[in-house]
């Protein structure tokens, strides 16, 4: 069960409103590694969390906090949108400079949302459940988490470089911070998973035994780029310490020819 | 640009058909994380990549290997999906063990593939573009690909259960042991590009002086839980070597209230 | 089955094009609570309807009635893209003016519709069938009418201030109207079907007897605003006569922790 | 900012796993009108609420608790796919009840969730952001909200008769309780904002000069059905008691012909 | 303006129900190529029709009939589902008859339907506006036409066999014939098209001036097959009768490398 | 299995970067008719092509060319993003013709692509697998092959007239020339069928003698304009050789009312 206060987490002023600025903002609300993404996609992990213990707190203390950046940002959206031009006629528009916020806006944000935040990224695509990853295996989890918020603080440093307002630079400042940490926490706890002996780098921890161990290090060369040997995933130990990397230069294929058994008749696939 | 050969990277044959198992392979086709998914997110990188050399060679290799694997698969599903019921009757789904795989299949299989694969995956939602992350930070994105990955093989393992057909899981003895070194590939990029200075272990390596350091350290303890404390992300030096872990019991919001301005008249927003 | 006329429910013509408004106007044809809705939702609560007599002919008239507002705005939508840029090279729009007009289109109307509308909305995110309610229960079902109707006028509105077309803003002041009698027409629907002993004000009118009666009447307040017991809604008789209402201050959860089950060892979760 | 307990709301305990139910159940998570929608939607409304007050307090309070939903349903489906069939072969599917819980679980709940839940509904559509509505205005969006509940409680009630598991039946026994409060709580705040002064009963209270009066009371009878004047919407006052009810028997199209202009050449549309 | 008659166009009254047909059907419903969509795609491509006269009248004819499609079938899908089992138990679902019937049967069709059909396909997925084409240029339009109804009349031969209700047979065995005049139509159309010089049977007739006519007419053979060379396409005149085809065996890259400009640093991707 | 080469089919080098136009683009790369659509419509006819030899052979060399397509119009997007202004701040955006740009752009192209290209259309709209039609009947799908060159050739044409920049006007002469070859290639493709008795003009060829032979003929009137009876479907001989076309001008329904049947009281659907 969850409890609200209604202070926010952090502040959320603009020093003045700015509906460009909002509509590119909603990328960090409902966008692939928004603060949506990471909330659902966290509370769907605790809750899916098989073991009682430091994960699972770690998790829903986390998942808890995102809810709180979601209405960060959807209170910053608000604010940037005030006194956007909602009634502006097409005489009004010929003015270049309001002509142009009319262009960089997202039109729901007045007609959908009246100056509200809307559940969609900064193109106007809504937010989907398929953004969100919950396997039950923690190591492939974290793995996800660490990306996510790569990508989610990648994102907000870019829109820190999109606008000057002091009042919005400071929240970003902070949810900069917050990426951080939660980068590292992620990496701690991928950690702390090989150290309890829970999973190993690769996800799962199984049937190393049964794949085929002769196609378990090798990097197929099929294109023409003559650098990829360079790297060290070229020679040498595999940081699972259990393979020695090997690249094929002129891989051969293995199998038959793809081919499709002929149709049931009763499907009218064509054939002869 | 790319050619083709008619022969697959490795053999997909399975004994027998099984409509059932058809519908549940086409998570690895065209799920979240299936081989469109990894085909279309090392393209777009590949694309995407700033620099020539062993990074952007490595991709193309990789995303080159993994439209093959789409072929694999596709090949499978249309070779278990031979002589699926296709024309069955009301009458005939009285016996159960029909009626079993009728209920079992996606209808689709028959009605719009014509017993070929789908770009879909075992729940039938289709395939879609916000499935690939390619943001041209090669940290941020490597993360992800290890995650992709990761789930990949956990979803492989699992299907590799769900089934006791001998050219199946041979198949995917092979896809098992390509997600293998397909983590360890990417894990060992990550590691090469802090050896060669590109990037650091939090993505983007940018903006640290200018975030709130006070901030950038601290797990919040929001959830009731009270073993969060004892992960090695609660004290400590985190992995970007940056910063001391801290773990914050009772933390108190640092924002004023939520509230949004005065609507704007002309959106009819309720207001008195 | 249907027939049609090809002339308009109501006159569509715009006094001069407006590429920029037309994009807008499209949250009203392709929009959640755009006229696809309204007619989809009523064609299919028409179909669905188990009672022959006054509610499916009423349902049945207004679906219809629905597709002819499609027309009207898609007409509209025609008319008002009539010499938009299609041309403009990159030089040309160096000229503001222009340049917001394309700035503020959605280019498909260009590329994709040929200056045609399109089945999106004004954001340029595709209608979808998820869109619609049809359950079988009509005071369920008309309760959604009031809201779609309710958005409908108001998205009407709030577009009616952004043209100063006089074209336009006649054929919006007929939608108005008609959203206006359409709100009015489903209340009175709702009061009839309580009239006629059909449904009470609760839908569905069953389990009242097994549902949790000591909960079937709380507010809990979980958010420290402390004005929600202010309202009607905190104490007092409910709106279906049969509950007190009651305002619960510091409510404590009633079930045990959350917890997963073990994960079955076919599945890969993480566990000890 | 929001805070977390173990404790759920209400015990989400079943007897007995069942996963075919469980992917039933998924209906009321991340279905059109699940708990993912009204969290989200309330969420939102409360965000965007311009006035301080009860009306704002009483969004936040349920909001809350919804959150509080989810995870109750989440838990709940994890428990009821405890034991699921993972690992069965093809050999043992042709067992006839394991095939029909094989045939009729969504095969995500193994392979995608771990045998955990999923942000998707009963047929595996992922939930998105289009579900929700959150306009500013209050009386539309109550409007809405009592729909979304209406929608909810019939779902939950005929889930309630799809299982005989005492331990689920407790649960949506409390979930049928909540959402008659729901639903009697924004009937009765509809009614408040009334009595407020602050909306009327058709929204928005605006334009109602400027729309076309003598479109604004008519019912067009566009199906040949003939009962449809017999309900009290075809004639005496309106709800809003602004209007008086008309039924047109036989309407004709006030509008021209529906014609789109000559095309831009530029776009190749075909004309002569 | 359109007009409604209660009376179907053809009967749709199955023997006796099937729900897991009718969720089969649902794919000429709601499915890419079913009747949502050539309504859908009919009405804009008449409204958006530039020239009065015979295409668009007829269009027009065309559009309003396929709204009586999706008429009969969401009727024949309500009937089919009559007594599907809608509160049927865990236990009643081990008799493996009826546990065929839930796994086999669409679960919205009952918790979000209630008994009637769904804007959705076959898999469930909803129907969405991007599945329409009305580009303006009625040669393309037509060739995605003649597309529609060939496999709208292949998906219907296939659920032809899939049944042996007299009843839906019937009623089928009309949708084949109106798919197979509408094909015909469709393909005379685009004949007349080019008798009316209005285009040619490449879409757009411009810019082939323009195009590179030395990449106008040869085929790529990209892939090992040996046998592309004996069509009809390798060699000899093209069907537009200005082009002479051509095959090429080992065909070379005409560009230089793939590669992207340096990254700007304000978007921190990786560079050195 | 598939191999790459670093080298583009054919240049992708505009003069000067266009963000702008960039956007625009985006309609080829994943648009409903845009390269990754060919692609992946391409590889699964491909595979699911059940008779070895030359249409397969041809199926499999275009599908293999068209990922090179993708190709190009991915590298030709961020060269044309070089130099966006990425870090344009609220007071910069006053300038309008930067503003314009940036209205003009999309906004995820910086923050999500960080220069590079999307896996989405014009209007930021995802990718998705329902764009792609592989139904295993060679008629149908070659049909649907023709459309979407069409579609394709006639964007291609528009895209043309909307820049003036001859680096990409060089490439987009290439692209047309392609669609104009691959229109031809796949109308003859459609006759070689024929002439090798594999299928006839319309598809599925099967099932004729069962159809309703009085409605596979008759174009129903019923949309009120009088010229639809001029065209040459209207009467003489169709295409297939097998009808001869016939108008009704007052088509009566043949069915019966549509009425559904009482609802399952489980369902609480409204019922008297
Ligand atoms: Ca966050
Ligand atoms: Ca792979
Ligand atoms: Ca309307
Ligand atoms: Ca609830
Ligand atoms: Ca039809
Ligand atoms: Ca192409």
């Amino acid at each position: 069960m969850f409890r609200h206060t209604k202070k926010l987490q952090f502040e959320a002023k603009p020093e003045k409103p700015d509906a460009v600025f909002a509509m590119k903002l909603q990328e960090l609300i409902g966008g692939a590694f928004g603060e949506m993404t990471v909330t659902m996609q966290y509370l769907f992990q605790g809750w899916n969390c098989r073991m009682e213990g430091k994960y699972k707190d770690l998790i829903m203390d986390v998942a808890t906090e995102e809810i709180g950046h979601v209405e960060m940002l959807a209170t910053m959206v608000a604010r940037l949108l005030e006194g956007a031009p909602a009634d502006v006629t097409a005489k009004a528009a010929k003015d270049p400079v309001t002509a142009a916020i009319l262009g960089g806006m997202n039109p729901q944000h007045a007609i959908v949302g009246g100056g509200g935040a809307l559940a969609a990224d900064s193109a106007g695509t809504p937010w989907n459940g398929k953004y969100i990853v919950a396997s039950g295996n923690l190591m492939a989890d974290f793995r996800a988490n660490v990306a996510a918020e790569a990508q989610g603080r990648l994102q907000t440093a870019r829109l820190y470089n999109m606008t000057d307002d002091p009042g919005v630079k400071a929240m970003l400042k902070f949810n900069l911070a917050r990426d951080t940490v939660h980068q590292n926490m992620w990496l701690a706890a991928i950690e702390q998973l090989q150290e309890d002996g829970l999973e190993g780098p690769v996800a799962p921890t199984a049937l190393f035994d049964e794949e085929n161990q002769e196609h378990a290090n090798t990097i197929w060369g099929l294109s023409d780029g003559t650098a990829a040997p360079e790297g060290r995933w070229a020679s040498g130990p595999a940081p699972d310490g259990m393979h020695e990397f090997r690249y094929l230069d002129d891989p051969q294929p293995l199998g038959g020819p793809a081919s499709a058994p002929p149709p049931d008749p009763a499907l009218y696939g064509t054939y002869a």
